[in-house]
């Protein structure tokens, strides 16, 4: 297997991004950063679903609008979400006539599409790409788990899904840029615990981030910031031991969105947020701006994601995971 | 909305495919051409979801001895399926310490992973790439309609899931040469039967073939055959009205993986094969082999998905569909 770095074109940058976030979201103690909430978390709609899609059309919408493009400026779409067969993201995108390649990373989608959207932009393949990602706390339990009136008792361990959809809008510009990528390889360690994302993640993310540190010859150290999508409290502090044990220590500079996005003493979140969403609207309103900005200048963004399903637990199946991983730059000056 | 056919370097192609099918596919009329086939659909293994996974392990296993090449040759996999959280690729590529990027496409996956492939290869990002799929009839009737205890009846326009996967090494070579692609839009024109996924996929297939022609100034005449991966019989029929009435006949050149897999008169199968396996396993196994020998010159071929969600029917929701399309030629002599 070549182990290759993705190096892109100078230029590669984030023309735009959104976000669209439910209550939880909003009254975290990033809240004001998003674009767009709604504190019934139903966006106008009559079921959770429908209020999953719709968040993904606010939030590309949004993402379009602050650099006034139409849809016809946008190229392609790199979209998918965790509901069964990703109707989040085919229907909440539909009424865009463009282009689109569905995807499933679990939770590391959103940095999945990122990276593929760099990718054809870099290689000149199509010009200006959105990549759109989503998931709903509502549709999230009905879904995986069980319907919120079940009353079932959440571990520690625990995460919450996140209710947001974050969308990108990526081509050449003078952005946030995207400078690197690192695509993930599929782990799988033996844990079986569905109450224990972080822990079955964690080990996706260190091969990717020790892959990374190998290839380039970089360290920790280098980087403002080494972030993971949404390992929790439980899963990052898993993480920063296996790196540690390979003598490889982030834990000055790891952060983590599902850490980033809820206040866990206050909120009750457990282990912290999770789900495709918490990465997607945690980079596209918290992260980016901070990069643009020059509060961050340079970082390690890895998506991270459970490969597992309901029925391949019930199976007996341990969980795999994958951790997908971009750089991320301030602009040039 | 930047309408662009995508054109491949010159020797961008397979460099080899392989399948695994079930009984009903070993028992149509082209079961010869398929590498590896089990009568018992299971695969050696306790549940069909488990068969499912170890059938892309086996398909692209074969594709890569065909070729004499190990996963240290391949630089990136992308596989998709039809469980829920693609489990069958996750689980069934597991084994391979490949960077993975996982796909949603409904019954379009296989042209979308070899399309996204051929991008890669083409750009220089990955020397070899893997695209992998699958679906399987008994872990399809789990999932989306009954247990098969339950003897539903199923009406003439349905179809019956491929118990199969096919797998495809993309990269620099003198094989079949992948030439052009154009990708897909979403399309949803008020179907909602999900016995009728003909029906509901035409549209989108319609559309991309008539963008295709139309930026490219070709006629259907221009090809050997105009390949659909699972239209049916229905879908078809409905296929051909529509390009006929926007003016551009393919009649003469139609085919489609649904209706080539299996014997309907013999086997039952009511409107034809269907599911990501359907467009993989002929295109692997039957098609490009074809195109090798020179039987076929250069042809279209268009995967198409129907990507709602019995969720999403059962909200009321009408069923939008895509079709990826990617122009296949002979070696060059």
């Amino acid at each position: 297997m070549q182990n290759k770095i993705l190096k892109f074109s100078d230029g590669i940058c984030f023309l735009s991004s959104g976000s669209a976030v439910g209550r939880c979201e909003f009254e975290g103690p990033v809240g004001d950063c998003f674009d767009i909430h709604d504190k019934s978390d139903r966006f106008g709609m009559k079921t959770w679903e429908k209020a999953e899609s719709e968040m993904q059309r606010l939030a590309l919408n949004v993402a379009m609008s602050k650099r006034g493009l139409s849809e016809r400026d946008i190229d392609v779409m790199f979209a998918g979400d965790l509901l069964n067969q990703c109707v989040g993201s085919s229907y909440g995108l539909l009424d865009f006539d463009i282009p689109y390649f569905g995807l499933y990373g679990a939770c590391s989608t959103a940095v999945e599409g990122i990276m593929l959207s760099a990718m054809m932009a870099s290689a000149g393949y199509f010009g200006c790409c959105a990549a759109v990602t989503s998931s709903h706390n509502s549709s999230a339990e009905r879904q995986y788990r069980t319907p919120i009136e079940y009353g079932g008792q959440r571990p520690p361990t625990a995460q919450w899904t996140v209710t947001g959809s974050g969308a990108f809008i990526i081509g050449s510009g003078d952005g946030v840029r995207i400078s690197e990528a690192l695509a993930g390889i599929v782990v799988e360690k033996g844990i079986k615990d569905a109450n224990n994302m972080g822990a079955a993640m964690a080990p996706a993310a260190a091969d990717t981030l020790l892959r990374y540190f190998e290839i380039s010859g970089r360290s920790p150290d280098s980087f403002d910031m080494i972030l993971t999508g949404d390992l929790g409290a439980e899963g990052s502090s898993i993480l920063c031991e296996l790196m540690y044990a390979s003598g490889c220590d982030i834990a000055r500079r790891h952060n983590d969105c599902g850490m980033i996005i809820y206040d866990r003493k206050r909120q009750d979140m457990h282990s912290g947020g999770s789900g495709c969403g918490c990465s997607a609207v945690i980079l596209a309103s918290y992260i980016i701006p901070k990069l643009y900005r020059g509060e961050l200048s340079d970082i390690l963004a890895v998506g991270t994601g459970a490969m597992m399903s309901p029925a391949s637990i019930q199976q007996g199946e341990a969980i795999p995971a994958i951790g997908h991983l971009v750089r991320l730059e301030k602009p040039h000056i």
